[in-house]
């Protein structure tokens, strides 16, 4: 059974402490060029679940790893997830205006100053883990980087969106296996990459990290399919984005293809098969379990 | 005296080296996100005097580096800069239709896959720095990563954009000195980042990078005066972009303020004080030091 006022007690004690991580990365300053930092801050303050830095935070604590270290990478891979929101939310990508109930970051400010800030976060990103204060060891820092750049390029997070808009160019009629490679290297791989960041920071075995692989799998699976449930049924406001979107464009998605009801069905089994994957970590892992129950079941 | 045959005998090998390292590194494929691929690829290879990389790994050869590391660094100093001229020359930002005598990228591909295209090409970048091939000792390789991170980011070359579009905005009126510090920023630390790399690859004393830091200092402000001067009286075939631009922008430029002799006189000075800066490492810096007369008497 999932403990929802733990789980909400603990993601909001770290998503709070990440918050004062992102505040003190962030650049400051009042030349001429504040004005990306302004929009890089927008981007990322105030917003979101903060879900993947919630997974690597967790993750890092089962192998007693400080949490001063992995806010750091936390902060690192949710810097990646807001630019390429910032990216997609452009009009030559998928045009939305409104993102986490406010206007997107090229509304409120401008295209190129978008544009900008979504580079800017992506460098920052790799700088924070460059740092020795996220590891003292630097072949774990370059293992940092190497596994958030390899999750987040062209074979992982940019390419889905590229395979993405591809299938929304052909017209839709994508199969399920084909959503699933493109869930996978469009969000899935971040999630990934969120849990394994905490392994290599605890240096981790092996065994340990596959089995956070197979968790962040299916979590990330369940996740994207609630995504396109809360799509379908969700309410903007509540939301915080456009909803409805995917089905007016007639862009398979997981409930084009499966129904709604078996869609909801295989998340729920999707979010056993996560659970079932932490066993090994007994009930150390409490947390990420109840995460993948809460991937599922959330509203928003 | 600058021996103009042997620096562009070596300028060429470094640039073929670097062509074949590209096409290694570059990502290849056939699934539906493989336009990226492709977008990546047309926006790195056959372009450009890759003069970063002839400094990285020239440099590098001072401390006895061997080419296959600093090939790997200056390659990713490449896609770095390759990203910016992509994003660079969206509709949004400079409009550039023309590149390297080409159509830009959004033009030969579209806009979304442009976008896409540089944010991958940065991903690599970082991703290429942190492979044990570049360096086997971990801390270099974070050390690489943070030393790009930090010329690239917003402090850096994205900052210097940004000021760049500010100052276009406000109409103009820069002074001499707001105008170095843009240049120092936009295009100065990615000229700097080369030749540190190469430094940090090799192990350099303090004393060393000091040195190095003052003749890109002084080149990068060369070549950015050279480039105002190539704007006001090049042609577009022969430098395979727009010109004039600047002037038709009532854009503040070296030109603009110092007028056209007196910008090639402060270009050649500073092409003799990057020289200067250079005289620790005796002959073996001679093709640094024809790199910074070529830079300034360059006609592309």
């Amino acid at each position: 059974m999932t403990d929802e006022p733990r789980l909400t007690a603990a993601m909001t004690e770290i998503a709070d402490r990440l918050e004062e991580t992102l505040v003190a990365l962030l650049p400051r300053g009042c030349g001429p060029e504040a004005r990306v930092f302004q929009a890089m801050a927008y981007a990322t303050l105030d917003g979101g679940k903060r879900l993947r830095p919630f997974l690597t935070v967790e993750t890092a604590r089962l192998f007693g790893v400080p949490d001063s270290r992995s806010l750091r990478a936390g902060a690192a891979i949710e810097f990646v997830h807001c630019y390429s929101l910032v990216h997609d939310d452009l009009p030559a990508m998928d045009d939305d205006d409104l993102r986490r109930g406010r206007p997107s970051n090229h509304v409120e400010f401008d295209e190129a100053t978008a544009i900008l800030a979504g580079d800017a976060l992506q460098t920052l990103a790799f700088e924070v883990l460059a740092d020795p204060a996220t590891h003292p060891d630097g072949a774990v820092r370059a293992g940092l980087v190497a596994a958030l750049a390899d999750a987040a390029g062209a074979r992982g997070m940019v390419g889905g969106q590229m395979f993405d808009i591809a299938a929304e160019t052909a017209g839709g009629g994508l199969t399920l296996e084909q959503i699933v490679r493109l869930q996978r290297m469009k969000t899935g791989r971040l999630f990934d990459v969120s849990c394994q960041s905490g392994a290599l920071l605890g240096g981790a075995s092996e065994s340990d990290r596959a089995a956070l692989a197979a968790y962040t799998q299916a979590l990330g699976l369940a996740f994207q399919i609630a995504d396109d449930i809360l799509d379908e049924t969700g309410d903007a406001v509540e939301v915080g984005k456009q909803v409805g979107k995917d089905a007016r464009a007639g862009k398979a998605t997981f409930i084009s293809i499966l129904g709604l009801e078996a869609a909801r069905e295989r998340a729920n089994i999707l979010a056993l098969q996560a659970v079932t994957a932490l066993e090994c970590f007994g009930e150390r892992a409490g947390l990420l379990r109840d995460a993948a129950q809460f991937a599922v079941g959330r509203r928003t």
